[in-house]
């Protein structure tokens, strides 16, 4: 199995450590890029790091990475909510998808209750601030691992 | 009435015949866009044959063949449940819409039963694999010539 | 597998032609099953045309074929969405059952909006008037055509 | 327009004055159909009096009326709350229809308050006991009379 | 048992065949109160008509109703569907209380087919125009009757 | 009170034993039929067993067995969740009525989970496979025996 | 703090102990009031007591009482269930507000369940019959003792 | 058409600058009047300008507008949720309705959202604080202009 | 605070004026720009206007706007209905934003109904027709004028 | 009747006065036993006073109560909203049940809007803090009082 | 496959045949467990009978079960409604388990309609009384019987 | 703050690795135990390791946890999504709360969507089998360590 990750950044992520600071943090999505590189390292994964406001992008990425990646780390932002475009450009993929959300996402307006990511995602981390993208890079490290075996 | 017709299709459809072939079959987007050609030949309709994982790139197609088209043949994919800006689209055309869908959307998830689509679309097609679209191909021939008479 | 085809209608298609034409046309039933044993000839198929106000018939009707057909092309009508049965009876057939509705029922009442048939049907074709049942049989024999291959 | 008026009755009336007096009171139907045939005389109307459990009936009655009656007088008993396909008949009859109910449904199981049948009436009148039969009849006489105006 | 019927009116009603002539019809508030004055006469009945657009003044003709009165005809217009404290009122009433509606409610917004009235009500007519007033003290001319016996 | 038992068996039970084995099992409705009369015959209960796919034959048997029988056992299968017809022939008896199903409907769709019959049954079994006829033949029984003393 | 406290009562209270005895008691609102005033002179407080038919009379009161009262009893009766805008005019009182019914609300219609007066109360008491008021009262004195120290 | 504007107000607005500022900020009722007529004066309006806690009172005043006046400014305060009275009373106007909150509702508690009077509106204007009647007079002005031309 | 203010345009409104104009008039949105730029100048307001049928491009101005404007001036046209991400975007500014819908879409279908951008506007006019941009200027220059003093 | 009175407390309320404060006060469980047992003896009650995280515990508890106790005040705690079981142990009790909530329950989050307590009990007081407590043995003190009488 | 069968009992079961016998009977738990002991002789099975109030006891004795037993009879009494829990211990065994209820609760308040245990049972068996017991160990005798063979 | 850590554990996960193993794994308890012994050692937490079938035990451990610890990870399992009474005990610690699930409950069954226990935690992490319980732990050392500084 590939042990290339795409990591895939929704819309408005490029504002983070930017905007609603009581929410999201101070770090800044370059933060998380480089958390993300430097575990990568740690972990012998290779990183690719996206973000962007067009969810055309984001489905774009995703097929990029169901031929080339072993897994993919998303956090979908407010996409998780509306997209059942996402949600079928993941069914295509056979490797492990994790889930990622900043906030406790179950905390806040009903609406961000229910996710179609959730529904193609072997896991779903929220709330962990941006650590919840590291570890659910120990996490698709121990899938690959796993699946190679 | 124009005898040119357009077929869009929505996300994901350029990964036809590679993914889930339980539900959307072997055939490729490209057999489809054959058999289109080749029964468009037949009915003397001319066939504009486009796919996108960009909603907005769907509603410019809509809004080009508006200006041009006699008909439209959709396959809205994951944009089916949630675009009203597709219906927006179609709501500003004057001739027939022909909605198609390769797999019965109606035995899959509850969130796959509504269609903005249908509430523009003069009919509808689930479940009939790739051949819906010769068939669909065959009803908008048979209105645009009694439109014509 | 058998090339006899049972084209079932359901409660008042008998009226077909003579009420609401703005929403059902002016083709009666004799003029639809005239069409339908046309292009079953052309396909050769062997039609089975009824049409019945009770459900019960259309009950026995779907037995019978369940021993003797190849595939049904319904119209359940009002039936549609009360008729858990019918469903039942649909769901003991072993080949391919199409579902057709002369209107697109999505874009009326809400209530027309659920289909208990289209649990059992492989496929549904709406809204394209009376040429719904013809394209419908081009589709069972195509199913039916590859099931014998 | 026709002075004939169907009065339909549908499933269990037949029991009428022999079960539940409580909700339905203790005239039976006979008493009812002697009513409506004394008030017809008095407003010149003539009366077709019917009951079926069967609802294919009520349909083929609802059918035959259509073709030579002025009005309809129908208690759909269990189909108003279930009956699409009486709903369909209905709708194909361009005279006025009014809805009976012995008992005031709005009253009893919340299931028993949505009535498909009121779609296609022009009047509903419940809980007037079986005298709501008579001042049905009443008003069909003066909708016949203002027609004929 | 009083032979005196209150005919209540709710809000609106005093522009009756001054407005919505399709849905409301082209008779007035005074030709109804002419209409009920004479069926009253007929059936020995005393009428005490009136109408109001304040719910209070609604309540306290109830309250003198229940006092002096045999029965109520009620057309509570836009109060049926809000108010509990109209139901409250005819709920401390122990003779029969009829409503009336001089459209179809069933056939309109669906926020017009829920009545508080109709729980306190023996009888509901709705649609037979202004003529439901009539039937209603038929109706209720003959409960009083019987209450007598 | 009578020691007749009607045991009614509703729409598509005809095919029992011969569709869907992992749902309803291999017996036939004959085979119920003979364990019936067996476990009558234990019991001295005389059993009329019965069939449609009709729902006014089901209404009819009802109607014949509030004159002569003293309990019902009836599984209505499809009908369950659609016909408040049948419950209201059933609201018209007076002797004890067991509501049996093969299948154990609260595992499957949701349509499944609501039964109009079950308003009027005395008792509910579901999931016993045909066993479910027998033990309901022992409910009855000693319901009657009660009822005798 | 002002002492005065403004006991409002809403539709149909002038009815109490007239009507509904087991829902309402037989006590009388001349009764609830002499008890008010009895206990307010225990409690030092000076009782204003109210109650009207009239949605606008009771927001009247309370916008006095906001003026020159130290808190509000309010028994709001059916308004409870449909008024915002006595929600409104609670909203702009600063001081504490009890909300008071004679019967356990809870266990009647569904509609009675919910309050808009709750969302403006800081106490709700409940099937205390008319000793709720009397122990709101003593609620109110602690309250406006404790605002006083 | 009548140049006269009526400028509604409901219940509790009286208050207005005296309850809660976060939400309705410090303007008065007579600051709101004195705007008013100031750009009705521009706009060559006369403002009729009126506030009432009764229902009544407000259905009484659109009465005696449809008679006189060219159009209404309504702020229906809490009886935007709850009064059908008041939408059947500006139906019956034929002239235009704006809608007016000082408040953004939509961000306010969900009973909040739904408004029976934008049923009968042509416009509805939110959340710009007491500027919203000026600008609504603004609207009313161009569309009296248009209607004249 | 910046006197520039954006005015986004959502999808479909390329077509203003050329489709359905009994909903949404005659004028184009050129005619709605120069009206803008028109009022701006009065209001010494800088005009950014755009459009577009893709919701990445209206999320990049709203991120451009967030650094430079003083405030928004949005008809999100059907992405009002399924925006999160237009949402989350417009949370990240903090100035004033006005929500602006040609339409009353309160009186159009219930998907309508729902906005997400109600969530971060401060006001929303609907029903103004293009009217409706040039009164949100003048609220947006109050606003800002407001800040700055 | 006996004049033991059972004082019982659900879960959590063992940190009452430890936890958020703001909405349960400062008073410690402790405090609350000595205030009901000096009220108590007041009003010659026997109090049994517990509390316990324990549903079973509850039930135990109201199983005993039932053999010895003249009533229950019951403080359900997180279980008002989700013990069927404490429902059932309480309807087995004859005597009257008092249940309080120290906050108002109806101004938190929507699922501490329903209690299945309030099935059982003859008065709910919520909102009064921990004088709640002395009200309910005051109104438990006059209904076993006039129980007796 | 073992012949020991759990006859597991809810929350306040001990109660049975002392309380509200016009639902439960006059029956009580210890005769039940006889009925059980005496049937299990008949059909060679060992009964362990328990009941408990508390959760906790019932999932042990589950769990207990699964190593020894060859099924479970369990009447979940109100955990029926609320325990996912019993549902989770249930799921780990892999023997067939009957559910009972003594009433037929389809037929009391809508809470107690939805079954959780429903999900793992084999089959459910409600109003049957505490003979519905017996029946479930017939049901049980013959599926272990089944097993074995 | 305390270095002291809770891992608590639901009902049934004592059958960890015994049942399920599809849905949950073939780890047991023990194994978890053991890892987050090993992983609380590596970041300096003290680990207590609890699990039980009663909610009463884990709502005592959460009281005892508040006095002495600095965090708590809670699987809830079942009680996940029906204990208001767990999320009522976590509600009153003021450290971080860290819910684990093993599996992606967002794919399962609807009523295992909702979590109670989520209104309290700060991260929730699903579908990460047991390794979640490790990640949980880097977590809470996180956020102890940042509290700390």
């Amino acid at each position: 199995m590939s042990r290339i990750v795409y990591v895939l950044n929704g819309p408005n992520l490029n504002l983070l450590g930017k905007r609603q600071p009581a929410i999201y943090g101070y770090e800044t999505l370059a933060d998380v890029e480089n958390d993300c590189r430097r575990v990568g390292q740690e972990l012998d994964l290779e990183i690719e790091f996206h973000q962007s406001n067009a969810e055309y992008q984001i489905i774009d990425w995703i097929h990029e990475a169901r031929e080339r990646a072993g897994g993919i780390v998303i956090n979908p932002a407010a996409f998780t909510h509306t997209s059942v475009a996402i949600l079928g450009a993941l069914n295509a993929c056979e490797f492990p998808i994790i889930e990622v959300h900043i906030s406790n996402v179950h905390k806040r307006e009903s609406f961000r209750h229910h996710s179609y990511v959730s529904l193609a995602a072997s896991g779903v981390i929220a709330g962990f601030g941006t650590q919840g993208y590291q570890l659910a890079l120990h996490r698709l490290a121990r899938l690959i691992s796993e699946a190679k075996a």
